[in-house]
């Protein structure tokens, strides 16, 4: 039967079980559910939230990256991401990474949505962005790990690259995708 | 300067400092970057691979749920979604998560594609599938913590629900983004 979510969950212990920041904070967490049941072994995970952007060009190119990434264990596509520091708003973070990372900046800004990263366990926030009027302002000044090549590319190419599996991160998928959506809205 | 990616990492070294299966194990690597550095920290997370379908209905309704969700601590709209059981292949745990969550079965399937959900630790593969000929053949059958509500929706509304950030899950905004990719393509 379907039957409609009565309430939030409910917190009744919490328990770090591995710290190991900056990168990640798992815990343990006994949760009531709304019918009372108790479930003691329900694992959450903390990391650090990110931004992932969507950058066009004037001539309505996109800013992508080429690196590796051991998430994925290889070489993939990428749109400009980055970790929101301490102390920042994710717009200024994107603005951040965008210009830390390509070497780019961009006139206007939309805030595409934030999602968590995981719907069970949590894994930080990822907030999308689109931004227009892109244009190359300098060298990158990125302390990555990972080389990064950064190019322009057709927003079409972007599109077929996705469909070949050769995009292969979560967050550079969505924000593909909900840049097509606004950008529908706009068509 | 923009730097191509010159070759994968190596990992030269890897210990579990948690492992609470099935649910998560969270690994310490010694990774050698291309230019020989070890970076001797690079955590990673194993965490269940899982399938998000956006399921259409002949009148082209989109298959909905509403549901408590721990990792953003709210209720919000989601696509069904579940993990990829022992054995299976994404495809039958994507047509049996529907048939479980909502009651439902859809004739034509199509992989969107599978994306690391963290590019930097892991955390597990999602696998989006779009679904067409979407029907009500009975009841939902799930055994999931959270009470399910189940519904139909035009397309639209729920991209209205997205850009009003009412659809929390970041699997599920890239499967809806996904879907309007090739709605695109197809329209």
């Amino acid at each position: 039967m379907s039957v409609p979510p009565r309430a939030d969950w409910k917190v009744r212990g919490r328990r770090s079980e591995l710290r190991r920041l900056p990168w990640l904070e798992v815990f343990r967490e006994t949760v009531e559910l709304p019918g009372g049941r108790l479930v003691d072994d329900f694992y959450t995970v903390e990391m650090q939230d990110f931004v992932v952007t969507a950058a066009f060009t004037v001539s309505g190119d996109v800013v992508v990256e080429r690196l590796y990434r051991h998430g994925s264990r290889r070489v993939t596509w990428s749109l400009p991401a980055g970790y929101v520091h301490e102390g920042e708003e994710p717009l200024g973070s994107a603005m951040r990474e965008l210009r830390e990372e390509t070497g780019y900046e961009a006139d206007r800004w939309t805030a595409a949505g934030r999602f968590i990263v995981d719907g069970n366990r949590g894994c930080g926030w990822c907030h999308c962005f689109v931004a227009h009027g892109a244009r190359r302002v300098g060298e990158p000044v990125s302390d990555d790990l990972a080389d990064v090549e950064v190019s322009e590319m057709p927003w079409d190419r972007l599109l077929e690259l996705l469909a070949a599996g050769e995009v292969t991160e979560l967050a550079s998928a969505a924000a593909i995708g909900l840049a097509c959506v606004r950008l529908g809205d706009s068509g």
